[in-house]
This record gives C-alpha cells, sequence and structure tokens, in this order.
C-alpha cells in the first residue's frame, strides 16, 4: 500500500511543464508565460494628449494662480489628428486643438482642457493658465523603453495580454495549455442520453473529465466509451498518444479477469498500479508511456513526453466519485504543473466540522461537504449525507472535499480539518 | 456627473439573463443550470458488486464473528460480467464471481472480497463470513429515482456534469454563456506587432478584452481595429449585433470633432454618454439598441436582447487602463448577470494599505495594487507606482484593484480599504 503522498510525489516528478512555444495573442490567454517581456520602445512613443483640449505654450497662457483666473486669445493653427502624417511644432504665441491621444506639437508644453476655453475653431478663449506638463502624458508614461513589463511565471490574464501589446508583441513565449486525451473504458458503459439496457450505464465520466481539465487550463478531448477488449483498447491508445501530453483512462482496472487496461498499458512503459492509501480511490495506475514511430518502431522524438520522460499516463477507478476524487488529488497537480503554472493545488482552508464521524484508519478519507463561512468569520465544514457511504449524488452537492489523515479515526464536532475548495 | 452605483445599477437594469436552452453535456460546462435535475431511475440501476470477489448468500458463508474466521467451500457457478445479458438467479450452497460495478445475482445478499478467497474458479474457498449487504451496492445507493440532483442556478462543473451524464442527460436547459462582440475603434490604431507609424499604436484592447470576457464566462471575438469612420462603423456595429449578446466598443469617444462613436450609436437606441464621478475611466457610454431586420426594417425579434430590452452596448474609453477598469466596473457585472450566475461581482477583501496616498474628491478612485497576505494573517495593500498617475505597466503589475471611495482623499498607512482581487 503506497500513501498518497508517495504517489503524489511520483505523479508530480512526471508531470514536467510542457515545452515553451510561440502563441499569437489569442492563444496565449490563459497560459503561463515563459520569458520576460521587455517594452523595446515608450509607450505612448512621443508625448500626447491626456485630454481633448488645446495644446499650448505655458509662457503663452501664464501660470494657474490663488487669483482670478487669467484668460487669454490665442489664435487656433493646428487641429491635430489622433493619426498625424508628421511631426508639428507649434509656432510661439498661438495654440492647436488636440484629442485626448494625440501627439501633442513640439513646443507645446501643456494642454488645456476644452471645458476651460470657448472651443473656438479659428481663435479660442483660453482660461485659468497652465503649468507645465498640465494634461501632457510624456512619452513612456504607460511604459519606459527597457522596463520589464512581464516576467516569465504570470499566467496571462487581460491586463497582461493590454500591456504586451501595446509594446508592440503578437506572440508570446508561453508554456502551452497540456493536451489532455479522456478516454473511457467499459463494455457496460453507453452515451449519456442512450438507452441503458441490463448491466449497461451511461458514461458518466467522460465529460465530467474533460470539464475538469479545461477547469485546470488544458485543453481536452473526449474519447470512447471504449470496449473492454485488448487490441481495440492498444489500438486507440496508440492513435491517442501521438496528440496527448497527458492520457487520463477511467475504468477497466477490475484485477480479475477484466483488467484490460492493465494488459494493454503494462508493455507500453513504466505504468504500475498500485493500492493508495486513501478512500474513496484506492487502486490507482499511474507511469509514463513513451510513443513508437510507427514506420520505423523507434521512439518518436515527439512522444517523449515534456522534459524527455515520456507521456504521463493515469488509470483511474471507473466509480465517478473515486474517478473525480483521483483526479483532484492526482491529475490536478500534475496538469498545473504541465501547464507551468506555479500554483498546483487547489485552495484550501481550515474549516470546524459540524459533525462527527468515523473515518477508516489508514486511509486518507476525502469526504464530499459542504462548506460555508468567509475568511473573516472562519469557515464552517459539514459531510454532504453519511460519510460511510459515498454516493454521487454527495459528490454532486459538495462544494469542498473535507480531508481526514490517515491516523483519525474519529473526528468530533468542532474539530478543524482541512478541506479542497471545489470549483463553483 | 453620474455616480459610479448609478451607472451600474443602469447596466445592471438592463443586463438581464440571456434565455435559456437545451445544450449538450460539452457545451453546458461552465454555464448556470436553468432547470432542477430529477433522476428518472436509481443509479445504479440494480444493486453492484461494490468490489471484485464473489456474491453468495449470507447464510452460505455464516456470519463474522470475533473467533477464528469460519472457512467454506462453494462452487462457482456463474461468472457474471458487468453487461449481463439478462439477470442472474444465484442458487443456494453457490458462489458467483463478479466484477466491480457487476449485476449482483439475485438471491445473492453479499460480495466476499477476493483477498478473503483463494481465487478459485471451480470451486472458491472463502473465509470470514459476511453480513447482508456487505460489498454491496443496493439499487440507488448512488442516486435514488426522484431525488433532484441538481437545482436550478447551479454553476455546471465537472462533478455535476458527473451526476447528470449518471441520470441520463445528454443536453441540460442552461443559460447559454453571452455572446460579446469587442470592437475597437480608432484610425490611430494598428494590429499588434505591425508597424506603429507616426501617431500610431498598436490596438492594446482587443484581444485583452476578449480575454476578460472569457473569463467572466462569456464567449467573445474580437473585431477591428476599426478606422474613426461613420458610415463604416455603422455598418459593422449592424452587422454585428445580429450575433451579439453584448457589444463592447473601445476608443472613438472624444467629445470634440472625432466623436464617431457617439454619433454611430445615438440614432440606434438609448445609449447615453456619462461623465461618471470615477478615475480612471470618467466618460462611459452605455444604452441599448434594437436589431432591425434588413429586409422588413422592422426590430428584429432575434434582436431584442435578454428579455426584450435591446442589446447592451458599452462604449468604453480608449486609454487601455481606463478600459479596462471600466470593464471591471461596470461590463464584467453585467457579462456575469446576463449568464445567469447569482455571483455578479469579483471577490473582495478588505486590506491595510502599505502607504498613505491622496484620492480625488468625488471621485471613486481604482488603484492598481499589490495584494498580499492570506484570509487568516489578514491582507496588506500596496498601490503600484503613483498613484496619481495611472500608467499600463501598474495595471500590469497589479493583481487587484484598491477602491478608494468618493469621499475620501486622504488614505493613511494602515487604513482598511476594500480591494477587487483580479483573477490570477
Amino acid at each position: 500500500m503506497r500513501t498518497v503522498a508517495d504517489h503524489l510525489a511520483a505523479v508530480l516528478d512526471a508531470a514536467r511543464p510542457v515545452p515553451a512555444l510561440d502563441a499569437v495573442l489569442a492563444d496565449a490567454a490563459g497560459c503561463v508565460l515563459a520569458e520576460d517581456v521587455v517594452a523595446g520602445h515608450d509607450v505612448p512613443l512621443f508625448a500626447v494628449a491626456a485630454c481633448d483640449g488645446y495644446a499650448v505654450r505655458t509662457a503663452d497662457v501664464g501660470l494657474p494662480g490663488p487669483g482670478p483666473a487669467p484668460e487669454v486669445v490665442l489664435p487656433v493653427v493646428e487641429d491635430v489628428q489622433v493619426v498625424a502624417p508628421e511631426p508639428l511644432r507649434l509656432v510661439p504665441g498661438a495654440a492647436a486643438l488636440v484629442a485626448a491621444g494625440a501627439p501633442v506639437p513640439a513646443g507645446a508644453d501643456a494642454v488645456v482642457p476644452l471645458d476651460r476655453t470657448d472651443r473656438g475653431r479659428a481663435r479660442v478663449v483660453l482660461r485659468g493658465g497652465a503649468e507645465p506638463g498640465d494634461h501632457v502624458r510624456p512619452a513612456g508614461a504607460d511604459v519606459p523603453v527597457g522596463s520589464t513589463v512581464l516576467t516569465a511565471g504570470t499566467r496571462l490574464g487581460a491586463r497582461h495580454l493590454s500591456v504586451a501589446a501595446a509594446v508592440g508583441r503578437s506572440r508570446l513565449r508561453v508554456h502551452p495549455r497540456p493536451r489532455v486525451v479522456v478516454l473511457t473504458v467499459g463494455d457496460e458503459l453507453v452515451e449519456p442520453g442512450r438507452a441503458a439496457g441490463p448491466g449497461r450505464r451511461p458514461d458518466a465520466n467522460g465529460h465530467a473529465l474533460v470539464a475538469a481539465a479545461r477547469d485546470a487550463g488544458a485543453s481536452a478531448v473526449r474519447v470512447g466509451p471504449v470496449p473492454d477488449e485488448r487490441g481495440g483498447l492498444r489500438e486507440v491508445i496508440a492513435d491517442q498518444l501521438v496528440r496527448a501530453d497527458l492520457v487520463l483512462i477511467t475504468g477497466g482496472l477490475s484485477p480479475g479477469q477484466w483488467d484490460t487496461v492493465t494488459d494493454v498499458l503494462a508493455p507500453l512503459g513504466t505504468v504500475r498500479f498500485d493500492h493508495v492509501a486513501m478512500t474513496p480511490g484506492d487502486r490507482q495506475g499511474f507511469g509514463t508511456v513513451q510513443v513508437a514511430d510507427e514506420a520505423t518502431d523507434l521512439v518518436h522524438p515527439g512522444g517523449l513526453g515534456a522534459g524527455g520522460v515520456g507521456v504521463p499516463i493515469f488509470a483511474l477507478p471507473g466509480h465517478p466519485v473515486s474517478a473525480m476524487v483521483s483526479y483532484e488529488v492526482f491529475v490536478r497537480p500534475a496538469l498545473r504543473a504541465m501547464g507551468g503554472h506555479t500554483g498546483v493545488y487547489r485552495p484550501s482552508v481550515r474549516a470546524a466540522v459540524a459533525r462527527p464521524l468515523l473515518s477508516p484508519a489508514g486511509l486518507r478519507h476525502f469526504v464530499p461537504a459542504r462548506l460555508t463561512g468567509s475568511p473573516a468569520d472562519g469557515y464552517l465544514v459539514d459531510p454532504v449525507g453519511d460519510p460511510s457511504k459515498v454516493s454521487l449524488s454527495q459528490l454532486a452537492a459538495a462544494n469542498a472535499l473535507m480531508v481526514v489523515g490517515e491516523d483519525t479515526t474519529r473526528v468530533r464536532a468542532g474539530d478543524s480539518l482541512a478541506c479542497l475548495v471545489l470549483e463553483s
């Protein structure tokens, strides 16, 4: 029996960040940056007006003072469009109409906003004076040339794409989203919505695990349900390996005569099956496989997986609750690590337990539970239903997994336990 | 001048949930459920084995007791595949080999796990006895028929799709993701990465706002940059309105001669432009527009927007910091409401301010800031750079927006302020 900690360590050891590549901005969103981004030029390139108004020399309009607002009249010599065909120069004793964002003509050192003018087009009345720099955003005000605007490791959200675009980048070097293939195995599985005859049941894991992988920042495709037949399963896995950074299989794990997945995976690589000291989800398959090139029968360089360690492959138990808990505990951290994320674990909080419960000795017990409260007031956690009989209904109604340690067999009301906060 | 609260109220009044529709499970992920899901049958349909083992009558194997484990030998009469062609019945005085998940034959009332047997195929040695129900999951153990497994308003994550599939649903009634069109306007805008000539700059808003809208659960497309030209812009907006639940325009808002967006939107509907008492982002356009049917010149029923109030349209300021702050304060809550989410606001925490700052009277001041700390230890917030000079660099380096109220002009170190936590 392997501990949860040992199994997780083995998983994370094999889950290397997917090698970085250049992605267009649209594809880079949500990925982790794999380079520092340094501004190659000032943003803005030239001094620009911070608002609509008249660009002036402060010497011509006077300084703002405590007395009545001085009023000057200047001829309007220019009408500066945002896109100026060439740099303009303001002659002394004149004003130029400028739009917000338009370059301030050389010679001008301030902008008087429209609402302190009579908005004149040939000549303009300007009130209140101006100090040098008023309503002017100098070159580099947003981003000075040479500054590092984004650092490697940043998960690219909207504001990061905004600054990358502003410094003129159309592509960024990122860890791409890991490509996950979700494969459900079992003669008994039918497509949800199809009639489930005797001994048949809908595939509850396929869509759920695809959604879970996407929520972790991966891209995912669903394959199956695939029958419990060795030849066919071997072929499907070989086909999928060429496009996968990680393969996620559920079902087909029985140690009796039905252990299709065990038989198929054994010769492919280092996949091993362990009883892990946890409940639900005690039987876990994990390892890495190399992708062979069909033509040469050699290992394909593109199929070595991230860091040349092979493609991680998980064989999770088939029961949907076991599968989902196993995903949360082992697969999700692996996917986050492969995406280059620094935080690989879900947020976890400590909460006071609402009801006493018994927990099996020697096993880490993950209990579907409702977490309520707030950081300020503290959290309360209440198992959904009977914690000794884990069911899909409980998982669906839960918003957290309460974690009862291996050495704890009796939890009292009010005890404080760690809880994994599931997405809502 | 309109307050932030008044403007937000007007926005939320127009942002009705997008009408519900039936979506396949793959598309329903991440959407908000618009129906209660009730189980039409038990899950599992019949009693199934909870582990691999031998189905027995407890009368034949004896009860577990404190003494030495009783041992019995029974003939193995069946080998129950998971997919049984017809219901089986166990005769008295015999055992049936069953895989985890396989139906337990009628007559059997317990399963003895493999590791308490000699794994015999013709006859099997069973140790330790069994109590009725041992290692059997009765019909309905996961989901009893008639139970409500999901309630309207649930945001569909992996575990919800799992239970929906298990009860046989291939489609769910959901509020679909609002479809957002992001339109950037300005003669000065070029595609990021293209050469930016005099007075030209890369479009920093397009990709960023698409990413922001997707992060809020919307689907989004980017259109533009579109030149500052009334005829062309009118045509682009008309084209996009037919496929939009919400239109997001940035730039083209100058009140001088360049106010293309103002002119184009004015005749289309109820769009109004307000100075909103906030910084950055004081000038905001918002309203709803009806979509006319080209052929009949009548308002198209599909273009009335959610709830028949018209398609919400935002005209945000063009500077990327103003655009992004305006998005966070007004657009994101609208998108969340349109997606049917009950929580429309970002998480907000109170934090102690690290440095004193001055803030303009009468304006709500959104300051890009770094938030550190934890719920347990409390939070500290530090403005990025000089709060009086907001820049794109600051926004990119921030992980929160510190909110200084309209009546606060002086913030002291240690004061507690609300902070919007940005996505990381």
